[in-house]
């Protein structure tokens, strides 16, 4: 491809401060997405190396971009280390790209074929879904992943990233919007709306030219979207996840997945948020997690009988739970705790409580484990492992799109294969219907 | 199974006249839910085959019951024909529910299996959604198929069908009921709800205990849904259908698919709504379908070319097309023709008013065929062929929970394998994330 020439001075934003209406820009996506798909995959591949190549030969505009943002934002905002984009970073950004050119083609591949009675020829395959619009917040790197699976699977792409990384995905939607007219193809297909609030309504609404909406953020995103979406909807994001310490587990396996799962990074939705014990083991297993706890300060917030141990083994950090402690997803040093008599006590709270994210149980009974696995409802479901390791990379699928939390299409994390439909497609010879 | 001692007498209905809120029904069914979920497929089929024996054994007390329905219908009304339940139709429900009964096990397939770098087993697996719910309206068979669909596939569902069959569908659901406590399931697995409007926007909300709504029936049911539904929603029913008469095509063949995709059933939803006919075979094509049409009295709504054609051929049901003709579903002896210059036109006005359903192309040029098949976007897409033949139980997939218009999860025809849900099963053996 021939080297992009650009500069923060052609950074003249598509739309202007004016624009009172962004389905002008849907309806161009929607006549774009059909040059997307109608590619082949070579012609994807190529297109999502070249866009990886560009990241790479314009580091310094993304770099500028993003200390424009980064400056916007107070040193100690939690959310500045996401923001942030050097070198390294958009290195990993162009390689986690090249990878997804190179993986197998989603498109195309035949789910059903036979020939019916009267001789037409059935086949099922899949294909793009067409205009994909995903809603997300201040993470700029989520810009690159979600445009690169989108255009190998054959999609055009809606982008409305936060208002705090506003310049930094202008520069990369712009050195896309470069690669896809290198390859002759119109800069509708990967659209990056106007951050103003009022237009991710108009966006839920516009039926006619998205085809599916994925939000990726908080909890209230993702109420706003399942409560204002006319657009078949993905929702993502929110784990309001238990472990399970059975009375007959491995106290020190028991030890160590707690402690992962709550402290090595508190801030994703697959970290710990309440811990269950059975009452057998209550005295000696609750004691075994203060010391890990109380380095990172952990917050707990106890029922009656763990607040009881913990106080005497003189834990700092401690509250007496109350209801809305459980069911609450903490993103951060703290966790709740429940004690309960049994293993269908235990169930019956986390399907009253759980976010149906991922679930642990840690019990050296394979049977008890085999039934915890079985009679759980969640996206995954672990016996002896820490349940921080949902996600599409450690799964095995590449890039993912997010974690699904519901039950339609994609469930847990999902990546370039769910972001197809199905086509019934009928081959005939005049046959008419008796 | 012990037979079943039904009758009229004690269909004591569930729910009193007075009923505030149907959210503890709702509740009561995502409780029995796991009842289901965790039954043996030879268990569930066992169920099914039970409830099509209690449907034959009690075919008196349906009858009846659909008597009383019937007889509140004025004999005029268009809708009577769907709502009879007659002897016939009874054992055709019941032979049905045998052959759903013996489908293979939608349940427990392993999507994906792997064992990962740190040694833990990764399985995806296909486990029942929940609880499914349904909104139909008046035809009672319904009812029948979709408790079945949902048994067979570990389900428990909410049916919620018209008030004109409101007898019909308890003495079905008091039938079902009474096998589901002879197999010691609670009766809650399967929930008629009450017909109150109102209840309808509650069920759309209560997505704490619905894991699915399928909305089966008119336009304005499935607009109502969407607008309102909280509830992740597989959409079904309007078809805008098109046929295109490319200039190359067969024209006896041409006759032949147009006829029979307009005349044979013109109630439902894969029948031909508008014919799109290339202008250079205009005055050749037209005339030919005027028998046909005229036999039926088909109202033709066409545009400027095509009713001068049909004019001159004195085509007596001629009205001049307005833009509300295109896109226009006519669920009745009723059509538009829209005369088109070129194939790209064809695909274009395809792309404006189709709803996504069913689309055809009558041609012998087989590249143009194979581009008009892989560039229309629509659920089932045709190469000389009625789109009459859109349907479940044609393409092979045993009894059909509807044809769905949208994207996600199912499109065009779908039955027990799309009942289903994915989960992510790992078991480890303490293993934590680095």
């Amino acid at each position: 491809m021939k080297k992009c020439q650009l500069t923060l001075l052609n950074f003249s934003a598509k739309f202007s401060e004016q624009m009172k209406s962004i389905l002008p820009l849907l309806q161009n996506a929607k006549k774009a997405s059909s040059q997307i798909a109608l590619l082949s995959n070579e012609e994807r591949t190529s297109l999502v190396l070249d866009i990886a190549q560009a990241l790479l030969e314009n580091e310094e505009l993304i770099v500028q971009a993003n200390k424009i943002d980064a400056d916007k934002m107070e040193d100690t905002d939690p959310k500045k280390d996401r923001l942030m984009l050097d070198r390294e970073r958009i290195a990993g950004s162009a390689s986690d790209s090249k990878n997804v050119a190179n993986l197998s083609d989603p498109i195309g591949i035949v789910q059903t074929e036979r020939v019916l009675e009267n001789n037409i020829q059935l086949q099922k395959i899949a294909v793009p879904l067409g205009v994909v619009g995903v809603i997300y917040e201040s993470r700029p790197n989520v810009t690159v992943d979600v445009a690169v699976l989108a255009l190998k699977s054959g999609n055009a792409v809606i982008l409305r990233g936060g208002s705090d990384a506003e310049h930094s995905n202008k520069a990369i939607v712009k050195i896309i919007h470069e690669a896809l007219k290198q390859h002759n193809l119109s800069p509708d297909i990967v659209q990056l709306l106007p951050t103003d609030r009022a237009f991710v309504k108009e966006l839920l609404e516009a039926e006619k030219y998205v085809d599916i909406i994925i939000p990726r953020g908080s909890a209230n995103l993702i109420q706003f979207v399942r409560e204002n979406s006319k657009i078949p909807t993905i929702e993502t994001g929110a784990g309001v996840c238990h472990t399970f310490v059975e009375k007959i587990a491995d106290l020190e396996k028991a030890r160590n997945i707690v402690s992962n799962a709550k402290l090595q990074r508190p801030s994703v939705c697959n970290s710990l948020d309440t811990i269950i014990v059975q009452e057998d083991i209550c005295d000696s297993f609750l004691p075994m997690i203060i010391e890990a706890f109380e380095k990172k300060h952990v917050e707990i917030f106890a029922d009656e009988k763990a607040y009881n141990v913990l106080q005497n083994a003189q834990y700092p950090h401690l509250h007496k739970a109350t209801e809305e402690d459980f069911g609450r997803e903490f993103l951060s040093f703290a966790c709740s705790i429940k004690v309960v008599q049994s293993f269908v006590e235990a169930v019956n709270h986390i399907a009253q409580y759980s976010s149906k994210h991922s679930e642990a149980i840690v019990s050296e009974d394979k049977n008890l484990c085999e039934r915890f696995l079985q009679e759980v409802d969640a996206a995954a479901v672990y016996s002896n492992a820490s349940t921080r390791f949902t996600d599409g990379g450690v799964f095995g699928l590449g890039a993912e799109i997010g974690i699904s939390t519901q039950k339609l299409h994609a469930r847990g994390p999902f990546a370039l294969e769910k972001l197809v439909t199905e086509k019934w497609v009928l081959r005939g010879d005049g046959q008419v219907r008796e």
